[in-house]
């Protein structure tokens, strides 16, 4: 297990992270980490390692692109003095060449992207214990599928800026494949994007084994 | 792991159950089986074993004793031909005797909750494939505090009833116990009762321990 | 054009039908044709054909599938009365084994919908001046996506049906393709179902095309 | 049909235009353009011509008169920098004289709106590659009505305008005049001004008319 | 003045008369009797002659055409006793073959109109002191205007049956008519049929005046 | 009749005069002047003298005492430019003795209040065609109750003022009192201040009778 | 003190007595209780003897005369088997000829008053150990006040009946009146019928200081 | 009893101070006082001692530590200028230790509690009359419970501060701690910190115990 007694993790995002999280800062009574993947990360945490008493702290907001986490960069993940940082961006830079299609403006292109991401990290990596890059994803089987196809493209680059600063890399994509030989898209999310409770189950066991949890512990 | 390919699971009990669940069956999509502990096994049985297609239907109702139990078991459980079935119900039986003590018909005495679970349980027993007898609880720490101590019997009362016909038990109690060593109760719940998410959690992770769940699968 | 003077057209089928008709029969002052297709189709009428006065009436409920349909044909389709009469189901029955992959009693077999659908069909046909049958649709572009697939399959069904009777049959799903060699699905539907006004154009567009529809009429 | 690829439509008015769009900028999902004859104009494009990815803009804000546009021109129009610009405002500048008679300041003079006018459209054309005027309406087929007939004067101003700049005049109130020979004004309209889907079709037929629309396209 | 010391004057109609009376009711604390005409007749009698203890009861229902009136006569009308009973009805049984022109079983002929109110002015008569029947109302100057024309034919029947019967007969066409010398239709209701307290005081006058209302009274 | 053609009558007061009207200035459609007195006033002006086309505005804030008109007076009477102007006001000068009777700084003398009224209507009287000034009331028939006496007392203030600069002097408190010969407070207003209709009608009558207003008029 | 270990005390009467309690049993977790006096005299009893575990239930309706107590009698008291009762009605019995004098069949004569109230109190007071009657009151100060006197009246008849049947009696007027030598009305019910907190603790006291309860206790 | 006529009592606090009371003072009508303790002696006070006319006002905030009490002393308690203080602060300052144990900058330590509070009471004791000061609790029976004795600890520190500036000391703990004698903590409060009615009585009345209060007076 990699976070030590006393971490004080920070997870950002777009609205797969927020999911009703508390503002300014997403942590405390009253379901302050929200009700997504961080809520269960929190938890699984919590009653497997209660001695490590780590802090977790969400500071996902919908409709974020990387654009939207440079903008707030400083507030929102610097000045909260992390140990440990995880960062999953992406789904809403690629989606609106998508759903509006017209509205350029609102398009991150690739190099945008990559180059936003990788200086961010760069910034804030030093002081950091520890650094989780994990890929947006599309729930959807087909890799030829021309928005998935793209969402793949993005999630490379988020694994060259992972190898580059050598952080840990989760391919949250290439978990939902595996729940898709299995499942139908639907099952995990309507909209093949916002996941229900078993959908946020993936990307929090996805985190979690990446993060050398011991899911027998405390049994 | 004990739940076969296929099977249909149904779990009933109280508030702590309920969660919102889909009416008058607790699945499905638009969070059919709530957001408490059965979404949270239901979520991980999908992503860990997602080629057994198990079925989970959320059967609780807030407030609910073994006395309402009683009044719904044909179309609720019965009608529903599970495979497996669990049974999480006592806390109202006890919680009334301290915040409406004057309101004695409100009560559910330890005879009455201990025979009424068996004869349900016999009731639909021989047509199951698994049976398991989760004990109510408070999360209170001090095994002197009197409701803890009543709530404490009536648990044994399950454990009494899961032996006589050979069901699954789980200590639910018990598994509290071992997390208020690390966090005060108000960490899981303002009331003792109802939950976060971390709660949850703890509930969740006793039930599929029992049933043989493997926690390094799929990982 | 072959809708006469005076017809009064009934269009029923599920919640890309309904879109907020009123009840119990959706036509009137307050937007009782409700807001999706059904409205575009008849505003188009009345503004090229006024001096038709044909009669449009929707009575699309949401979540319906065929076997809905069949529970409320006699009060919801024979009583109206209706000179013409459009059809439109078919999108639940197969949805359902996809987000509700578990729950088989919730899924509507190949056969169950053909045979269905004929039988209803049968039923009304020899009162009507006009019968239009629709395929169901889902906005997505890959053939080979298991759900798309099964829904072309359903709409195969309805391609015979409409044979067996003679019945105007529409492809929506080949209309909605041909948009798709332009816009991703998402411009049309998030979840690939209920569309924005543009997607709910491409139905109306069809139907009317298939009724002989003059569109440079009284420009 | 006149606009070309890739051409940027703004449409700017009162509560007609607005019908509900987004702010500050009326696009892009959720209904971005609104409900009213916009989106129908933007469905229709889309539809029949989707290769030319057509990007429409609703600025519409209900109870404008020319004066309020006039004080955000530079914002809501110069600013987006369209390629093609419909403007349809007047029906607040005369409908303050007859429901609000004795506030005199809430009223618009006719030689303010023409004046008005024309100088916001010289201050817009230079840059456009198109422009479409359409004229205000009351949906009342009495000509010697005396709010119609104020509005009629109105509409003339607008010809008058269209003519000295050379833009594509739309005459609205004809059009539903049409229509009134079939119908009573409450088939479109309860207060004669905001229409229903039917009047709405009403105006953006003969917008897209107006700029060579092809009907029979794609169908 | 006509209405003698402790009458009780029951007033039946529409939405014009409703304006969110009291049910079944309409009188007593809380508006009971509804906040248009009535509520405006109530208080000009209870304050200029209010030693006449007049009871005034409100029976409109939004919507209602004479057909209406006809099913709730006995326990509406009848069952009440009236001493005095005011009728206005028509509007609804005139507007429908104008707003939902198709929907022919919507229509109240001028045949059924006037045959329907004598029948129902007959069977209440003979236990009266007083009947006024006042004329249904379209804001609208124009007389030639066709919905107008038609009103104007419902309220000669309503002259009719006040002259078979020897009833008050009070013509609030023509009052409106002549406040339309000064003001546009706007100024009294948005869609010339539900007025604005102007409005109603225009229907409260004639109606008081009507039954011999001394306005110089206890000034 | 006072009021001459097109004059602008200002309406100001606490929470008797508001009800409900529009802000900043309250006149307009959508029930600008409220649904009190002054709605009354404003429609019994137009309806019996619409060739005088006079505009009324209501400038009443729910609470105001005479301190809180003072600190308003520029923006909400004087910019106004009134021809016409009345006030009502003093209740809750005297009322907040009673129901707040230990919060003194919530207390308005009598000193306070003669004075302060007299410099705001010094203020603005020389640009006035006429000025009316009402008594505050409670509706209670008992001279001797304290909250009575205490408002008769700032009612003779208000007439003395009246006097002393010559305005139109309506004393509302004695047209309360002959109502109350005929029937109990709560007829009027369960708390003996806030109105129904019929109260509303009372100060409206007395209005208007002071200013001339011809009842038989337009009958 | 004279109530009893154990006992259960039931609450009948009006919106003063009912205040937002739970149904059909007033009482319980919740507020079960309301919040009003009957809340007021749990809280003091609870407090000042916890050993005498008095279980209070409160069945107040708002609105009631004494002829809709009559109707309920049966389940609301007889079936709940009380040992002590409590009865404060009346208000409304009085009310309704004050603030709706013209609808006389909502008045209940003192006839009926009493009479009813004898014969309700005859049916229960052989199984009760004791019974409360309370006045019903106007928190107003002068005795010649018509609403006053006439809830005086209501009073004595309480008085006669309390001592014809020999139960404890409890003048809440009279507690009011001694307030009032201090307050005003307004500063314990705006409308001097419905009271603050401070008006409740007056009923809750007269009651408590009628049973014996003994204020200095447990202090 | 202690408080002098026409003293000015203020009660600060955190949320079972505030309990909904009027912003930016807590008195007045429309239950300025709240609904918990405060209003409680404030209706004890009136109704004992109504010729006192003492003056109570609410200053409590919800979630409040001695922290933010320290942030508003100057505006919410100096500034009002009071005769009595009231304060009972600490609750929060305790319980974010155990429902929020990782954010240790939401904890308030003893020794920043204890200072704090000298600090505030010595600011403001030399301009009172009277200074009391109310302990923070716990509702639980357990004096080795974590929460409970950590609230002791802060509760012996208010008692410090009390004799060290010679405040009247209120020990609310050891008062709850009588009840629970009798009652488990769930009679009063589900949280065992909100207390319901009762709850707040035990408040109420020890407050005015150590004040002097004479219950039998007035009686």
């Amino acid at each position: 297990m990699k976070l030590e007694t006393g971490s004080k993790l920070v997870m950002i995002g777009d609205s797969i992270t927020d999911c009703g999280r508390k503002h300014p800062y997403g942590e405390g009574i009253f379901e302050g980490v929200g009700k997504g993947y961080v809520s269960l990360v929190d938890a699984l945490l919590e009653t497997a390692y209660p001695e490590l008493q780590i802090r977790t702290i969400n500071m996902g907001i919908g409709g974020n692109t990387v654009r939207d986490l440079s903008n707030r960069w400083k507030t929102d993940v610097i000045d909260l003095k992390p140990d440990w940082l995880s960062i999953m961006i992406g789904i809403n830079d690629v989606w609106r060449h998508f759903d509006e299609p017209k509205i350029k403006e609102s398009h991150i292109s690739l190099e945008e992207y990559e180059s936003t991401l990788l200086q961010l990290v760069e910034q804030v990596q030093p002081s950091l214990k520890g650094l989780v890059l994990m890929t947006p994803f599309l729930i959807e089987a087909n890799p030829e599928d021309a928005m998935r196809k793209q969402m793949d493209e993005y999630g490379m680059a988020v694994k060259r800026v992972a190898e580059q600063v050598g952080a840990v890399f989760v391919d949250i994509q290439a978990e939902f494949n595996k729940m898709l030989d299995y499942y139908y898209s639907g099952t995990f999310a309507g909209d093949r994007v916002h996941p229900n409770m078993a959908g946020h189950m993936v990307i929090a066991r996805a985190f979690l084994n990446a993060v050398g949890y011991d899911w027998s512990r405390n049994g």
